[in-house]
């Protein structure tokens, strides 16, 4: 492509845009050509922007604190004006917020579940933000509520439902899984949603010691309350005990509770670890419970023919969350529930306003499916992930996974020979996540007890503050209860290379030795 | 801007794309220029889409029914292939898309309280989707979480506090009206968080009869019940009656239930009414109550100085709902919740997950807001309507507001004088919704009794049927429980005028005057 001449064209856009406003872009009657040359010049900001998102020699980011941030950075300012600003310094004002943001697309950016910039995807937002509609009818969403449709049903088969369950696009894995115990609850007592929680007995669910804090955070908004939350006991690789599950529902059962719903967890935060769901099944199933697999991070792995066996018996779950923003690369926010129970979804929730939901309207109006949800207006979530499902095929999807997984298991190879290293547990990755301390010299040489875990315990938050200080790589780090700080690296951009796993290495070791 | 050149380079560009697909594209070595000839030609259908969007004599949608569209239109498949598709047919896909959509930024598309298409608000979604970060930490979005801090301050001032409150944007105004109902529990009884609504009292909560269905949504979903939500009548113009609160407060104590929160609407969904808030607020103080005030559709007018005076009394509200992407114009999804009460939000809140927020971190962590949040990950829903701040200036945005609010003041005028049309209620609208009937010929000799309403009730649906075939046009229609269907027309848009709002009467009679 002719690089020069589109700048030739943008430069002479840019002469004009410094003497307008934004009431000089569409629909101003003579706005068009204006409206194309302001898009454009937009548009080589972020080609640029991408471009050095893929570049190595680039920093994931610049660092500024909140006080450098607020106070004006070589002009950038944050404040809201009465007056307008025009094109130009927008312009700017668009640069400039890129450039003191993070790379979250950069090869070297391992600190979240959700890194990459898919291009595809890319342009699915784009699109879906050109469209800028709502989910609520069919009457103003026509073809995304299709595409809600396909996609929720091609994912309730890669789950294994034989029978079409049902389903929902959530603004992320929280609410996903707050509708997993919505739609529990309300399945055990119907009569829940008019009379509230005063009439029924003390409810009670589960979860593992090591799932996602979104379960608790749902018991305290419906009202169940955290304590509630019988939180159930895991293994040393962070998978939970069935054992110890089953003992929890007879502790809570002799509490006076009434259990009602376990959430198993598909690929855990921290670890990475499967629950054993088969197991767990059978336990749902002798009691009469709900079971909900949090698969946020995991559900991608049904894509991998070599990995899926990972969620053997999650099948049996009456609902699960999988978010394509993670694993899968999708831009966010990309989360989807699924249901097993076809039409639970709409009498749990609908309220039939009139305004939206007329049963007069000249279609099928089961396609009006806002009435399912929590929210009125629900963003469209769906248009990206469909693109780039047209874009990979489920097999490229599937070989995008293997790739993350196998830089995963390169880290942990890496570690499990290295001496200046500790792995938090030793056996293989079972999803992308790697986690270990780093062990500076000056440690090495005192034993593993209360004194080296003090001083441990500092090691992994300095190197992290290096890092963004040199932008070089960014990765997490956390401790439990147990144990002290200590890194977790987690694979889910498809840019990232073994070679970028071997920097890391290299790079904490340049930062942390002298410590 | 030298249109044909720029066609030319996309022209070679598309015969490069129809041999490659998404792998050829970054993050792959040489991806570089063949993801700028694909996000190129990509802009170029936005940009051919944005154009007829705004142009008068192209359609606000081209109908089709559910079947349809499954079918497969002229070979465009929503079903997903196992295999990839290439770069060439993915760009026939978008175009198909849109094609097949519904046009919301067209100046005729009166449909929604969200239309229209700002392009500022578009670029700063284009920017936003690709930075693709998430709102949950300081550390991956320092940017956008110091644009939140300011924006929401501002939008405590127009509220008219005068310290300094809290707030968070949410997904849409469902969710931070439920929000306003867990604060407002919370704050009576912080100990629901850990125990549940077991030990509490039966709560009750006050709404009027116009309010939005989102309140009764939160009951079920908190476990409070929507048998406890006690509905409060309003006057003809769709206004809360403060004795009916007090008269409805008083039954629900007697009833044996402990009051704790009103919801009071600014702006109702159907007529556009303002509660009477200083009244209101009296009512609250006497009994204790959290007020919430729901300006989802309303909170626009407080940047208009000739309208912000329908608001007075807002300033007395506990938390206050506002969307910028209905009246503001701002792209959805973009709904503030705001909060007079300073850190309630994060203690009625926060679980304090490990692996997001350490307080071993180099920065100052009270910058990690995501824990005040129901979510984990956010949506960055800030950055568009912050650059949209900088274009419009406050002032701009009052003058937008203002114009909108001008057509629906020219609308009422016209059905004023009108034989064929007849208005819901008499008075001059306060908001930018206009309500009303067209009676065709063979009804306006009927007497307006019950044989005459029954087949009223039929027009609306049948003409707006219609008006989606012809696609010339778009306003929604409903009935009430005393009143038959009717339109109800909504002005957001600010590239709709006086000439499209006569356009649509003259339509409405083409369409209707045989029925």
């Amino acid at each position: 492509m002719a690089e020069r001449s589109i700048a030739d064209l943008l430069r002479e856009a840019a002469d004009r845009i410094e003497r307008q406003t934004g009431d000089d872009l569409l629909p101003h009657p003579d706005g068009e050509k204006m409206t194309r040359c302001f898009l454009q010049e937009l548009v080589s900001i972020l080609l640029a922007y991408i471009t050095k998102t893929f570049d190595r020699s680039s920093k994931v980011l610049d660092f500024h604190h909140p006080h450098q941030l607020k106070e004006g950075l070589e002009g950038f300012s944050l404040e809201l004006p009465d007056q307008p600003e025009n094109l130009e310094q927008l312009l700017v004002d668009c640069r400039d917020t890129l450039k003191y943001g993070v790379k979250t697309g950069h090869p070297r950016f391992l600190n979240q579940l959700s890194t990459g910039l898919d291009i595809i995807g890319l342009a699915g937002e784009w699109l879906t933000s050109t469209a800028n509609t709502n989910m609520f009818t069919f009457e103003i969403a026509p073809v995304f509520i299709l595409m809600e449709e396909t996609i929720l049903r091609k994912m309730q088969e890669k789950v294994g439902w034989a029978e079409e369950g049902d389903g929902m696009f959530c603004p992320g894995g929280s609410i996903s899984n707050l509708y997993s115990v919505l739609l529990a609850r309300y399945d055990m007592y119907p009569e829940v949603k008019t009379g509230g929680m005063s009439d029924l007995p003390r409810l009670a669910l589960f979860t593992s010691e090591h799932s996602h804090y979104s379960v608790k955070k749902a018991a305290h908004i419906l009202g169940i309350g955290t304590k509630n939350v019988f939180v159930v006991k895991c293994d040393a690789r962070g998978k939970m005990i069935p054992v110890e599950l089953e003992s929890s529902i007879l502790r809570a059962k002799n509490a006076g509770c009434v259990p009602f719903y376990v959430n198993a967890t598909a690929g855990t935060t921290v670890y990475g670890a499967f629950d054993p769901f088969l197991h767990i099944a059978d336990i749902c199933s002798k009691h009469g419970l709900w079971m909900h697999v949090d698969a946020a991070w995991g559900g991608g792995l049904l894509l991998s023919e070599r990995h899926c066996g990972k969620l053997r018996g999650i099948e049996r779950a009456s609902s699960v969350t999988w978010n394509p923003h993670k694993i899968m690369g999708v831009p966010q926010q990309c989360s989807a529930l699924l249901v097993k129970k076809k039409g639970i979804l709409l009498e749990c929730n609908q309220l039939g306003a009139q305004y939206l939901f007329q049963p007069d309207k000249p279609y099928d109006v089961s396609y009006d499916t806002g009435d399912k949800s929590i929210q009125c207006g629900r963003h469209v979530d769906v248009f990206k992930l469909w693109l780039m499902w047209k874009a990979k095929g489920s097999e490229g999807f599937g070989s995008q996974i293997n790739r993350c997984l196998e830089n995963a298991e390169h880290l942990f190879n890496l570690l499990s020979e290295r001496e200046d290293f500790e792995l938090v547990f030793k056996s293989k990755p079972e999803h992308s996540n790697v986690c270990f301390w780093y062990i500076p010299p000056s440690l090495r040489v005192i034993a593993p007890e209360a004194e080296r875990d003090r001083r441990l315990h500092e090691v992994a938050p300095k190197i992290k503050a290096k890092m963004m200080e040199t932008g070089s790589v960014m990765i997490g780090y956390q401790p439990t209860t147990e144990k002290v700080n200590f890194f977790r690296c987690v694979f889910s951009n498809p840019a990232t290379t073994k070679e970028d796993v071997d920097f890391l290495l290299d790079e904490i070791v340049r930062l942390g030795c002298g410590l």
